[in-house]
C-alpha cells in the first residue's frame, strides 16, 4: 500500500465522482482514502451507486472530515463557484486536477464576462495548467493544479487544434455542430433531463450563447494565433454517454491535408485515432473508454471539409482524463489504469 | 362510400405505408381500398403491423393484382427506380402522390449523376409537381402526379427558402447538420439498423455526399436565384421518429430579420409554427403530428444566425405530407384527417 | 359552442393533464373551458408543453380561479390526497372523472390500511362509480363521479376478470408480473426516473408491497367471489409510455378456454382485441392509442396458462380511459374523441 | 509472451465474439493468437468492430485457415448444431468453452426432444462439464470442454438453485419472468431486432415453450433431486445489455431463510453479490461486468417470496463467464482479466 498514491475525491456523489471511483479502484497505484459528498455524507457508496456493491471504499463524508494529511492527490469534482475557493484553501502538498469549469479560462477579465463575478482565487488560477494532455503534457507533469478540459471543449479542441495550429485550416469560420449525451447534465433532478423529457427526442439548447464558448475561443485563439469565434451548438441526444463534434471548416489542401495534420499530430498519442479516409467515427465505439476518434470527411466544394471527433464524455471528457492528468503530475505512465476497451455495444 | 375517394397505398409494408394506413383509415374522405406489397402479398396488414388489430383493411395483394377502376388516388411507396417504371404506367386518371425520390429532380442531368443512370420517365417527370404545399400550394391543386418532398429536404426547406427568396440570408455559407430518427432507413433488416448498433450512441452517416443534396441544391438555387451549393450531414439519433436541422447561416439583419420573415412567410401555415424567440424546436413536440417547428436563434457574431427546424419524418416529412398533398388535388381541406395534435411524450 | 360540454382539467402540468388536453381539444363534443395548474399558474399551457404551440387554449389558472358556473364536467388529474378534499368540494352540477387512486377503495378500512390515514370523504365515495367500462359501463353511464382505474390495474383486470368471473382460471396462485414505461411515475423531477438512471436498464420497484394491489383485491376478489391475493410487480421499462402484464394462472381447461373466455367477454367491446392463438401484445402495438390487447399461451404443463395484456399507461391506463368514462357519463358514443389508431413505430 | 495463453476466438464477428476480444485482449495471461468468422473472414476486426481501432489483432480468418498447433485453447462462439460437428474435430491438446447450447443437455433423448434432431457429438458430451463455476468449479477446473451456461438460465440458476438444492424454496410451483437486452438475439440482421421495432416499446417472445427450459430443467431438477418444470417467460427490453429475472417462489421459512440459503451459498464467491433485506437489484449496477446482483423480497403471504438476479448477458451471461471458466481450465486466478467494475450509466 505504501506505493500508491492516496487520493481522495470531493464530490463524488455525481456521475464524474462515480466515474472516478470506477477507474481509481481498479487503478494499479492509487488507493482511494476518502471520498465526499455534501448532502449524502455519513451514506456507503453502495448506497448511494449500487454498482459499486461489494467494492471496499470508505464512506462518504463531508469534506471538513477530511485528514488531508493522510491524502496525496484530490481529484475535485465539486460544482462552480464553490470549486475556486476550496481548491485555493487546499493543503499545498496536495496534487490537484480540478474538473469544473472554475480554473479554465486564464484571463479574469473573459471570467467575469462570461461567468457574472470576479474570481474568487486569482493568484492560484496563475499557476493552474489547462489539462488537455495531448497539448500541454510538459507543463501538465510539473504543475501542482490541473484544470481538466470541459467534455464539449476537449471534443472540438481535439478535432481542430493541430491544424489550426499549423494553418492547415482556416480561423474562420468554424461551425462545431456538438451533440452530447444526458449525463453531461449531471445527476441532480431536473424536469429537463428526466427520461420522458428525453427519450424518443431530440434538440438543441443553451443555442448561440454557452459558457463552453469562452474555453473553446481561448484554446482557438492561442493555436491559430489570431481571434478565433467559432459556431458552437450544444444539443442533446438521448443516451447516456458520448459526445460526437461535427465540425464545418474551410482548407485549402481539402480533407486529405487536414487528416494528414491531425494524423502526425496524434501519431504517438495512446488515446487518439485518427481514422482512415472513408470511416466516420461514431460515440458507440469509444463508450466506456478514454479512446477519441477523429473523422475527416470532404465536403462538395474543394475547401469545404468536415472534421468528426468523438468521445465518451464521462470518461476523455472528465474522469479518465483526470486520471491521465494525474497520472502524468504523479510521474506514472499516462495510460495506467484508464486503458479499457470500448464497451461495445 | 360513395362521397369517399377511393385509394391504393403501393409499397405498404415499410413504415411510410403504415403511417398512410394510420392516417387514411381515419381521413373522412378517403377509403383504403387497395393495398400491396411485394413480398409480403398475401398477408393481412394485421399479420405485418399488428397495431392494426381490428381495423378493417383489405389484405396485402402484388401490384398486378389491383383493379385500377376501383381506384381514384394512389400513394406510392415504392423504392427507388422502380417507382418512375411504375408511376409511368398506372392508369391516366389516377392521381398520384409519389414518396420516392424518383420525380424530385427536375433536370434530367442532374438525376443521371446523383443516381448514375438516365431516368425512365422523362415525359412524365415534366409534369410533375415538386410536393412541398408550403411553396407550391397551387401547382399542387392541379397536378396529376406529385412527388412528395423528402423529410431531411422539407426540414431544410421550410427551415430556409423564405430567407433565401427574400435574400435575408446569404446564399452562402450555409451548414446545414441534420438528424433524424431510424425509421427514416426503413424496414428493411440491416446490420447498421439494428437495436444494439443505434441504441446508446450517435455518428453521423453519408458525409460529404449525399443524395438529398441534389434536392437541397435544386430548391435552395430556385429561390435565392443564384446557384446554392449547402454543407448538408445527416446523422441518426437513437429514437424512433423525428428529424431537426440546425442550420448556420449569415443574416445581415440578423436573427430578429430572419424570425421576422419566417413568421410573414408562414402567418396562415397551418402546420408551420414560428417558435417565439427565446425558443428553439424540439423533435419531442411533433411527433406523430404533421407540425413543423421552427427556431431562430442570434449567434455571437452579428451576422451569424442559427435557424433550428423539428418535424416527424414520417408525418410531415412523408405520410402526412402526402395526405396534405392528397387533400390539395382532390380539393379538400388541407388539414382534413392530419390534424392530430403531437404525441408527447 | 352551445352543444359542448365545458371541460375543466384539473392538474394539467402532468403527463395526464397534458394527455387529457391532446385528447379534449379534438374531441368533438368537448371544449376546454379551464385548465388549473398549482405552481405553474399564470403560464401558457404552450409553455409548460411546447407541443402545444399553436392550439388555442385557455391559460393556466389555480383551482381558486375558476368559475365552476361556466364548467360542465371535470377531469381530476390531482396529487393523492388533495384530491379527495377538492372533489368533494365541487359543485354538485358537475360530472367528475377523478385520475387519482382517492376514490377507487370502496372499502374504508382498506383504504385506511393502504393509505395510513382516514378518507376524507366518505360520504362521496359511498356513490363514487369503480372506472373500467368494460365492467362498469351501465353504472358509469348514471354516474356523477367516476373513479378511473389506475394503469396497472386496468392492464391486470382486463387480461384477468372475465375469466376469474367464469370461474375458467383458478383465483389461486395468480402471479402479474407488469413491466411499465417512466410516465407512470410522472413529470416531478427524481433522481430515479432521470435519463440517466432509467436509460439502458430494467429494475423492479415497490416489490412485495404496492398500493394498487388494494384495487387489484378489491377488484379480483368481486369477480371470483373468494378472497384472491395475486402476487403483483412492477418494473420500470427504459421507455416513455406502455405497460405490459406477464399473468401466470391456473386453468383446467388449458389456454383455448381461456382464450375463448376472453374472446366472448370482449366480443363487442370497441377498446379490446383478443389476439389469435400464437400472437401476444406488444406496447409497441397500442401506443398512443386507447387500445388493449390480450394474448392467450398454454404454458408447458397443462394446467398452467400465461395471460398478456398492453395498453398505453397515459390512455387507455389514464386520460383515454377517463375520456370514455365521461362520454359514457354524458351520453356520448363511447368511442368518440380516443378512436385513434396505434402510432408504430 | 511464452507465459500468456495462445487463444483462438472462433465466431468472431457476433457480439459474444466482440466482448471475448475486448477481455481476452486485456487479459494478463491470454494473448489471441487467431480470431475466426465465416463470412467476414479476410476483414480486420476494427472493420467489423470499429471500438477496436488501434488495438492490434490478427485479422479475421476461417477456421480452416487456423494452425491449431498454435494455438493453446479455443473460445467457440459458433452457431447451434455447428458448433457440435466443429467442436468434436478439435485437435485434443486444446482446452475449449464453448458458448453454444450444444453441449449444455446432458440427455441425448432431450437434446432430441428439444432440437429435433440428434446429437452429433454424443461421445464428446459424456465428457463435457456444464460452466457454471459457481456449481461446478471443481470439475471445470479439470476440464478439456466446458460448456457455458445460457444467459437466461445463468441469471435463473443462480438466483435459485442454492436454495433449491437445501429445500429453503420448494421445487413447484416456480415462475421466472426474465427480461432481456438485445443484444441476447444477435447481430444478424431480422426485423424484429431493429431499432423501430425495438425502441419505446416491450413485449414477451417464445412463450409457452423455449430451448433454455431444456437447461432449467435440467439443472433444477438435479439440484431439487425432483423434477422441477418451470414456467418461463422471456421478454424484450429496450436496451443493450442485461438481463432481469423475477422469480416467483413458495418458501415455508420466508424471504429471510431464502436470503440467508443464498448469502451462505455465496459467501465466498467473488462475481456474486447478494443484497441486503430491502434492495432489489437492476440491470444498471452490473453493465458490462461479470457480476451477479441477487435481491430476496417477501410478499404479501409468508410463504411466497419474490427473488430477483441481473447480470450482463454478454458478460457473465457470456464471454465473461467463458474468461471465468477458462480461467479455472488454465489454473489462473478466477477473476484475472474479469473484474471491470461496472459501467454506470
Amino acid at each position: 500500500m505504501t506505493d500508491k498514491t492516496r487520493i481522495a475525491i470531493l464530490g463524488a456523489s455525481g456521475y464524474t465522482g462515480a466515474e472516478l471511483v470506477r477507474l481509481a479502484a481498479r487503478h494499479p497505484r492509487m488507493t482511494i482514502a476518502a471520498i465526499t459528498a455534501d448532502r449524502k455524507a455519513g451514506q456507503e457508496m453502495a448506497d448511494v451507486f449500487p454498482h459499486f456493491a461489494g467494492l471496499d471504499l470508505p464512506p462518504l463524508v463531508s469534506m471538513e472530515e477530511v485528514d488531508w494529511s493522510g491524502i496525496d492527490a484530490v481529484f475535485c469534482g465539486l460544482p462552480h463557484a464553490t470549486t475556486q475557493r476550496v481548491v485555493k484553501d487546499l493543503p499545498a502538498h496536495l496534487k490537484v486536477v480540478d474538473l469544473s469549469a472554475d480554473f479554465r479560462l486564464e484571463d479574469p477579465a473573459k471570467y467575469a464576462e462570461w461567468y457574472g463575478h470576479d474570481h474568487a482565487a486569482l493568484d492560484l488560477q496563475k499557476e493552474v495548467v489547462f489539462g488537455l494532455p495531448e497539448v500541454y503534457r510538459d507543463r501538465i507533469r510539473s504543475a501542482r493544479v490541473v484544470a481538466n478540459t470541459g467534455c464539449y471543449v476537449a471534443t472540438a479542441l481535439l478535432a481542430l487544434l493541430p491544424a489550426l495550429r499549423e494553418k492547415v485550416i482556416a480561423p474562420d469560420p468554424i461551425v462545431i455542430d456538438a451533440k452530447s449525451g444526458v449525463t453531461g447534465a449531471g445527476r441532480a433532478p431536473k424536469e429537463n433531463t428526466l427520461f420522458a423529457e428525453v427519450g424518443e427526442g431530440f434538440a438543441a439548447y443553451g443555442v448561440g450563447r454557452h459558457r463552453h464558448m469562452a474555453e473553446l475561443d481561448q484554446e482557438f485563439t492561442k493555436a491559430a494565433g489570431t481571434p478565433v469565434l467559432a459556431s458552437f451548438t450544444p444539443h442533446l441526444v438521448p443516451m447516456n454517454r458520448g459526445i460526437l463534434a461535427t465540425c464545418y471548416v474551410r482548407a485549402a489542401g481539402g480533407a486529405d491535408a487536414v487528416r494528414a495534420c491531425l494524423a502526425e499530430a496524434y501519431a504517438d498519442e495512446p488515446f487518439v485515432h485518427v481514422l482512415p479516409a472513408g470511416k466516420v467515427p461514431s460515440t458507440h465505439h469509444v463508450r466506456g473508454s478514454n479512446y477519441v476518434h477523429i473523422g475527416v470527411v470532404q465536403d462538395r466544394a474543394p475547401d469545404r471539409v468536415i472534421v468528426l471527433s468523438a468521445l465518451d464524455n464521462l470518461v476523455k471528457g472528465a474522469s479518465g482524463q483526470a486520471i491521465q492528468n494525474m497520472n502524468l503530475m504523479l510521474g506514472y505512465p499516462e495510460t495506467m489504469g484508464i486503458d479499457q476497451l470500448p464497451l461495445f455495444p
